[in-house]
C-alpha cells in the first residue's frame, strides 16, 4: 500500500504530478511519499502495540535526515550501523535512550561518541568487540548497556548476501555461544549486557522464520534468567519485506499475530528494526528515456538513472517494477506484478548509461510503448536506494523530493560536477 | 609490475612506509603510486609506438584530476563516458582533440558541453543517439566527428558484467547494421561518421578476441572504403588485463605483437582507451583491522572498508590479493597469488563493517597472523576502486595519496560526516 497511484493515466505522488515534477527538477530524482512512510509506520507501530515496543527505523534503509525527522516526530528510536548514522540521528533530533547500534566493525570513534551521546543499547557482534567497548565506557566513564547479537541459524530464503541469521555469518554469535558469551561478561559493570538481538535476514516474506528465531531465543532467555542473569530486552531485528510485486509482503500484522503471543507476557521490553518494510515503498525513481535502440533481436530503453542511481538489479539481481508516467487508459497497472497480463506490451531491457554490461533495472521485461523524452517510474525504490548510490562514471548523484499532499520539497539537493570535484582541487602535502 | 614491495617485512609504495602513512592519514586509505601509473602509460605506449596511437585513457577506471594530469602531461588523452567525465579532463587540462567520448545514454546537456569543448570522437551506439548529435551539432552550429561502435561479437571470457562486444549488448551495433549505418549517416556533415569503434570487455587476458575483433572490424573499413565512405581512424578500445595475480595479464607488448602487425600498413589513425592495465596495480587500498572473530568454525577478519570503499568483490566476485603490510621475513608475499604456496598460513573471511554478508573482500583466504590494529592492503584496487565507492552505511569515503619517491600527497581529501549531510541541511520548496 502506497501513494504512488496513476490519475487518468499519469503517475502522481500524493498530489503531486510526477511528469510536471521531474520537468522542473530534472532526473534522475527519487521522490518519497510523506503519507507512506507515515502510514507503514504506524501500521507496524499499531500492529505490535500489544508489546508497546521501541520501533528503531533502520537508518540504513533511507537515511535523509529531513525522512528521519518525520520518523522521530512519530516518537521513533533509530537503528544504526555507523558514527555517520549516529550523526544522521543526532541531526534528526532523535532521543538517544533509543538508537541501537549495530555493526561487526564499529571502530574506538565511533563508539566513544555513541557512548557520549548516551545511546540505549550497543548491538554486540563478538567478544573483542564486547571487551573494547567495555573498556572504552570505563575508560571514559560511561556504564552503557548491550545487545548481545545471537545468530539463530534459521534460513530466511533471502539473497545470500542479505542473508544474515544463519551460523556461519559475520554477525553476532551461536546459541551455544551466547551462553558462555553471558558467563563471560553477564556481570560486566561498564557495559550491562542485559538484551539479546537478533536480524536474521532481509527482506523475509513469511513470519515463520522470525517464529523460529524468537522460540529459541526464549529458550536461551530462560537459561540465562534461570543461571542468574538478567535479560531484560529483546530486539527482535528488522528485515519485513516490502511489495516489490504487488502484495509481496505481508502485512505488518501478519507478522504480529505470530509474533505478539510469543512475547506478550514475557516481561521483555521489545526492539524492533523495520526499515525496508517503511521505506522502500515510500519511495520511486524517476528516470527519462534517452534512446531506443535495438540491438541483435532485442529492444533497449536506454534511461538517464544506472547502477550508479540504483545499484540493487545490478548486485543483488533484485527485482523492481517500472513503469512510464503517463500512459493510456488500458495500460494504467491494476498491480505491479513480474509478469504483467497484458497482450498489449513489448519486451525491453531498460538499462542506464553506466559502461558495463550490468548495469540493467529490467531484462526482457513487458513494457507499453515508450519513446525518447518519456518518464520511467521505478517502484519501491525508497529503501537501499537513494543510500547506496554513488558517482560512478562521474555522475552526480539525483536530488531527493518529499511529497506532502501537494506539496514537494527539495530534502537532499542534486550534486553539481563541481561537488564531485571539490575534495581534488587543493593537494596537501603529508 | 607495481611499486608496492616489501622491505624488511614492511609495504612500501615507492619509498613510503605505509604503515607510517596510514598512522599519519587514517583508514580506509587509497595509495597510488605515480611511478607505477607512469610506467604502465609509457609501457603501452612503447609497445604500441609503430602504430603512433592516440592513448586515451579511461577517466571511469580512476578519475582522480591529479592522476589525470600526470598523463596529460605524458601525452595522453582521455576516454570518457559522460559529462561529468569530461568536466574531469578539462580540470586536468587535457587536448580536446583527443578527447573520445562513449556511452549509451549520452543527455543533450553532455553533447552540447562535449560539443563546445571541441572533443575529438563521439562513439556511437546506436542510430538514435547519432541523429541526435547530428542535430544538436547542427542547431549548435558545430561540425564533430564521430565513430561507430561496433559489436564484433567475440566473446571476451570475462565476467558477464563487463562483456560489452558481443552481438545482445546494448553497446554499438552489429556488422551488418553498420554497415547499414554508414548507408544513412556516412554522409552526414555536421556529425562526419569518419571511424570505427570496438571495446569488447574489460578485463580481457588474451590478445586473441582483440585479433579476431580487430579482423572483423577491418573486413567491414575495407567493405566501407569500397564503397566510397571515408574511414580514417580505428579505436579498438581498452580492457587489457592487470595483475589481480602476479602475471594474471599478459604485458603490453603481447597484445602489441599480435594487434601492431594487423594495423601497421592499414593507412588508419589507431586510438586505444586503457584504463585498467593502467591504474589498477598503480594503487591499494589500506585497511585496518578492527576486530578478529570466530563464527560456526570461521574466522573473521573484520577490517574498516567495505563494499561502500571498493565494490569489486561483491559486485563482480572479483578477486583482489590482500596482505598484512608488515609480516615475518618467512611471509613476504614472493607472488600474489589466489593460493599462496605456504603452509604457515591460516584460512580467513576478510570482511568489513557493512551491514550485509554480501561486504567481504576475501572468503577462506589463506593469510598470515593477523590481529586488531594491523593494517592490510588490498592490492590492485587503483581501478574501479574509488570511482565506484559510495556513502553506504553512511560512511565518508576516503582519501587518496599519490605517492612520488618519498613523497606522499594528498589528492582527495577524505569525506566528513558534515560533508554528507551538506545537501540535506537546507530543503527548499518546489
Amino acid at each position: 500500500m502506497d501513494f504512488f497511484q496513476y490519475r487518468d493515466g499519469q503517475l502522481y505522488a500524493e498530489d503531486v504530478n510526477l511528469d510536471t515534477l521531474a520537468d522542473q527538477l530534472g532526473t534522475p530524482l527519487y521522490v518519497y511519499s510523506r503519507k507512506t512512510f507515515e502510514d507503514h509506520y504506524g501500521r507496524i507501530a499499531e500492529a505490535f502495540a500489544p508489546l508497546d515496543p521501541t520501533l528503531c527505523y533502520s537508518i540504513k534503509s533511507c537515511g535523509n535526515i529531513n525522512i528521519l525527522k518525520l520518523l522521530v516526530a512519530r516518537g521513533a528510536g533509530m537503528d544504526v550501523v555507523s558514527g555517520g548514522e549516529l550523526r544522521r540521528a543526532q541531526a534528526a533530533g532523535a532521543d538517544m535512550s533509543k538508537i541501537v547500534y549495530a555493526g561487526v566493525g564499529k571502530t574506538d570513534a565511533e563508539i566513544t561518541a555513541a557512548l557520549e551521546a548516551g545511546i540505549g543499547y550497543f548491538n554486540i557482534e563478538s567478544e573483542a568487540e564486547f571487551e573494547n567497548i567495555a573498556r572504552l565506557a570505563e575508560q571514559t566513564g560511561h556504564t552503557t548497556h548491550a545487545a548481545l547479537r545471537v545468530n539463530p541459524d534459521v534460513d530466511p530464503k533471502t539473497h545470500t548476501y542479505t542473508t544474515t541469521g544463519k551460523k556461519e555469518s559475520k554477525f553476532g554469535v551461536d546459541l551455544e555461544r551466547a551462553r558462555r558469551f553471558f558467563e563471560s561478561y553477564g556481570k560486566n559493570p561498564h557495559c550491562r549486557l542485559t538484551a539479546v538481538h537478533i536480524h536474521i535476514g532481509s527482506p523475509v516474506n513469511d513470519p515463520q522464520p522470525y517464529v523460529d528465531a524468537i522460540n529459541k531465543v526464549l529458550a536461551l532467555i530462560d537459561d540465562l534468567r534461570a543461571a542468574g542473569y538478567t535479560v531484560d530486552t529483546l530486539d527482535i531485528g528488522g528485515g519485513f519485506g516490502a511489495h516489490y510485486e504487488s502484495d509481496e509482503a505481508p502485512p505488518a500484522v501478519t507478522y504480529a499475530e505470530r509474533i505478539v503471543p510469543l512475547l506478550k507476557d514475557r516481561d521483555l521490553k521489545v526492539i524492533l528494526e523495520p526499515g525496508r518494510s517503511i521505506a522502500a515503498n515510500a519511495g520511486v525513481l524517476l528516470s527519462r528515456v534517452q534512446y531506443i535502440k535495438t540491438g541483435g533481436d532485442k529492444k533497449f530503453v536506454i534511461v538517464d538513472a544506472g547502477m550508479n542511481t540504483l545499484l540493487r538489479p545490478s548486485l543483488y539481481q533484485a527485482f523492481h517494477f517500472l513503469w512510464p508516467t503517463k500512459v493510456d487508459a488500458k495500460h494504467v497497472p491494476e498491480q505491479r506484478l513480474k509478469e504483467m497480463p497484458n497482450a498489449d506490451l513489448e519486451p525491453a531491457d531498460v538499462v542506464g548509461p553506466i559502461c558495463e554490461t550490468g548495469d540493467f533495472f529490467a531484462q526482457h521485461r513487458a513494457l507499453p510503448p515508450v519513446k525518447r523524452g518519456d518518464l520511467i517510474a521505478v517502484f519501491a525504490a525508497g529503501a537501499y536506494g537513494m543510500v547506496m548510490a554513488s558517482n560512478y562514471n562521474a555522475m552526480p548523484r539525483p536530488a531527493e523530493v518529499l511529497v506532502d499532499g501537494d506539496n514537494a520539497t527539495i530534502i537532499r539537493h542534486r550534486e553539481t560536477y563541481e561537488d564531485l570535484l571539490a575534495h581534488e582541487l587543493e593537494p596537501q602535502s603529508v
